[in-house]
């Protein structure tokens, strides 16, 4: 089975890369699902209702999500009917959303699991003890699984890597906005990669137009962030598992640049 | 002319990959000068007078270091006589060391400047002022500037990129220990890598041992890091710069396993 | 009845301080439990089993924990078997000791529960979670409960304390190791301070030598931490509860200056 | 010469409490000099025009600020030319603002300086360093120094005391909102308390309303806050100073609950 992960899709810039290709990257290189972490899709952060639209539309099978998941308000409207968003498990249960579903075909089921780190980020739950709680259920329904760690700790990610080899399809980092070129898969067969990358603006700063970025770290003066202009670029991994084993057995980053006038 | 940069050299596995790889890059690929991040490279944390020497004796011309300056407490007594030891320049300016250096030969000056972040790390001064004080003396004998970013958070990383755009050689990031896939030459011809990556044990989190960093996660109980057995990764850069305007022509990573049993 | 309860006991002074005072406080004041917060009371972090002892010998009848509970290796050894420790019932649950206890005589129950706060602080489970799921516990047995709110941000112990109003006898705050002045009873009868404060050096830094303090702020160089030498400094609170229904009747600081030479 | 510090103004109820009670103890306690931490004296983070104009009227010679200084835009409009207002002098030198004044009269000039911690805050320039740099100034024109030390944590502000003490008539912290009970004259003269807490409304978590921050602490969810009703704190302290030496004699806590229905 082949499975193809798109990196934190920012804003329009992402979104529209993610419509110009997936489609093609679905057809070429005969993917069969199609994940994309859509934290950041609706101008930078959160996402909305016709975002996530946007998206299915281009070919995404699945939605994961992460710190930036209530960003915009109107997700605690629809969160609960969408079978296709899953946002962090180790936010506290009573909070709305899903934290792992189940998607794919009858014979080609996928589990898909969202986990969020807590070195430098909000103080949730274990995301550990959470992958725990969630794989329990998801094991009983699908082989492969495809777990979005979303850390901004190189270790944490790492850790929970080496944490459910064997156990999970890949784990699969978001959050920094930078690829990492560290993709591997581990002895007992589960898929990593520290950052998939980011989906967006090319000429900023993690998405961001690099003059407020610059002017925020030279004089501390809070300010109001714009996307950057320019070039996109579209980061990704292509995973291929065995759907017998559930266990990657090739992996794939992707990264390309697009618009460049 | 060409230039080797090695990420964070993580103890006694980094030190002897560093031994057994630099010298023969060298050779093959007529580098000119080498530059290794050694803040890890004696126990996995901070430098020692031995270790230093040992990593000269590997080739290199000159060490940059991070936060861990400072945990070998011996460093004070040999850090201002080393003259080709950089730490980061934005310490407070009455630390001993320098933050930036000159090596290379007569004709053939390079500039070597080590900055730190503060986002998720210690407050220091401002690398961005740093980076201008150190600079404009450097500017007077080098075109070639060699600058390791040290720091956390992609976003200050490349912000530091962006804002020497055209005024450095490069901007390296190095800490997180994960080698990024963004390299890139900036419009104004400065190379740019997040991070260059860690130059250490293989099978570990971040160099160190697997198992005691999933226990400190799962119990939050204080651990006694040891590093990882087993492979040895070895991380870098080589960049091809253009002596007479100091831009970078050409930028390419390296991601070596070595000693698989 | 009355209870009074000591903040945070620094090494050996803060011990002194607790068997010279707390005696004399009892009989004068007719305390009828004393409960001590000994995260700090061997040299300054942890505590270990002789120094358990020589604080219930003073006269405590429970002691509490918070973010050191684990820094004296020794405690993993003694604590389960050890029924008057508590320490932060948020830590993951499957590690040793207890979250919460009861103390006193048949007629007269106490719950004592000891919570950790996680802005600023090493990221472990939720602490209204876990004092819900304690007193659901506790709540049967004893109608006297004391909460040991473990935290560095104001508002997160003052949010703890609103949201335990008319559950829990008290909530009192440790760990800034400074007294607040701000020891109040809410409106449905639970008494709350933001941090009693500490107990142990006087001339120092939060218990620190002032100078080694002093030093790493202008230096970011790692350092020793020293106990500071000089006087030292009592602080605790006595509280009045109304053992029918649990109420705070009447909240009382300490602020006790002695060896003063 | 006898000085009245009034912790952080929060918003509207703040500016009342001010506004009722600075006139009254002016008279009553013969204040010579009065100054204000207005941080979050415009609805809760910031201030503007207008609200430093009524703080002026309601009897204040000066306002100091901390890290929301810049979170009205407007204040980059009127902090050059508005003489009576001091920023925390460790933002970088070129942000508009002082970091220190002198107010007072021909024969009564008072020197006052602020500062902010780095500790949990925002990591701008070394306050120990700021303060040295300022002082160097202000000693040539006043004896009398108040510094107010914006600061998260306790060990930074009393880092500060000890390392000032001595050289100004006090260090007084503030930020945490909650005022502390370690009043005391350094060995040197200088007056030290960790926080002079705040001025504004009582019934809440740091003057926020109560639910709003317990839901942020349980659900982790972004919240908008509201500034709590209610009743009305008003925290400061009084200081009297020896004119010719600048040394604190003596310094009492204010703390005292207004509007209360
Ligand atoms: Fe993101
Ligand atoms: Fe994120
Ligand atoms: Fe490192
Ligand atoms: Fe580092
Ligand atoms: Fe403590
Ligand atoms: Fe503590
Ligand atoms: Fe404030
Ligand atoms: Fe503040």
């Amino acid at each position: 089975m082949r499975i193809l992960f798109v990196g934190d899709v920012v804003g329009n810039p992402g979104r529209k890369a993610v419509k110009e290709i997936i489609p093609k990257m679905k057809r070429e290189l005969k993917i069969d699902f199609c994940i994309v972490n859509g934290e950041n899709s609706a101008g930078g952060k959160g996402i909305t209702y016709v975002a996530a639209q946007e998206i299915y539309k281009s070919g995404a099978d699945a939605i994961t999500m992460g710190n930036h998941v209530w960003a915009k308000n109107e997700i605690l409207s629809f969160i609960e009917s969408e079978g296709r968003i899953v946002r962090p498990a180790n936010y506290p249960c009573d909070l709305p959303g899903k934290g792992s579903i189940i998607i794919g075909s009858e014979n080609h089921k996928i589990g898909v699991l969202n986990l969020m780190g807590r070195v430098y980020m909000d103080a949730i739950d274990c995301p550990f003890k959470a992958a725990e709680r969630e794989l329990e259920y998801l094991k009983s329904f699908a082989r492969v699984i495809i777990v979005d760690m979303h850390a901004e700790a190189s270790s944490e990610k790492c850790a929970m890597a080496w944490y459910l080899d064997g156990r999970v399809s890949c784990v699969l980092g978001t959050h920094t906005h930078v690829q990492t070129a560290d993709e591997r898969i581990l002895p007992c067969g589960t898929g990593y990669i520290t950052d998939v990358g980011m989906t967006g603006p090319y000429e900023g700063i993690i998405g961001v137009d690099k003059d407020i970025i610059i002017q925020k770290f030279l004089k501390h003066i809070p300010v109001k962030f714009d996307l950057a202009r320019g070039s996109t670029q579209f980061n990704a991994v292509v995973l291929d598992i065995d759907e017998k084993t559930g266990k990657t057995l090739k992996m794939e980053r992707v990264f390309k640049i697009i618009n460049h006038q």
